[in-house]
């Protein structure tokens, strides 16, 4: 299994509306990259870095594919659909990163 | 359900020991975290960034706990054992995140 983790990092004044992200734009999401290998999605809402420090990332959208690969394709594949709806729930430039699960 | 991730910077030159953490290190982990509300535990190797990017974190350990402040009270009650045993697997320092689930 396959992990693309979507992380917005926690800036001062910038805009990211979580309840739109959870829902109008997993929708987006899971339309276009279901049919590339997307088994389930996650939606995560920092609360803290530990010891009383800010959380690094505001929110994080875990996405779990079948493939490596799946999720590169499937956002081609969609020709800008998805990353349109960004701007309709954030200002934030997202920290992208694919790994794979080897242990769970 | 709450989630503790434990992001380790993809640094050149450092030091990882992935089979260390994903065996040993969980292990301890999981032996002093489960009376604190541990369910679940979930290692992500680094593959990329996407788009031929390097990945962000050489690897990811996520705790899945059923309350927002387990995990602290859980490495304060280990009384430094989960802490000390990090040196065996790596010179990295973790960014950390207590994240709320709220979809998945």
């Amino acid at each position: 299994m396959f992990k693309v983790s979507v992380m917005y990092p926690n800036q001062a004044g910038a805009r990211f509306d979580l309840g739109y992200y959870r829902t109008t734009h997993m929708e987006i999401v899971r339309q276009h990259l279901q049919a590339f290998g997307l088994v389930k999605t996650e939606v995560l809402k920092g609360l803290s870095g530990g010891g009383g420090q800010p959380a690094p990332f505001v929110c994080i959208g875990n996405l779990y594919f079948e493939t490596a690969d799946g999720y590169e394709k499937g956002v081609a594949a969609s020709g800008g659909a998805i990353r349109a709806d960004i701007a309709n729930f954030t200002d934030l430039t997202p920290v992208r990163q694919i790994s794979e699960v080897v242990a769970s």
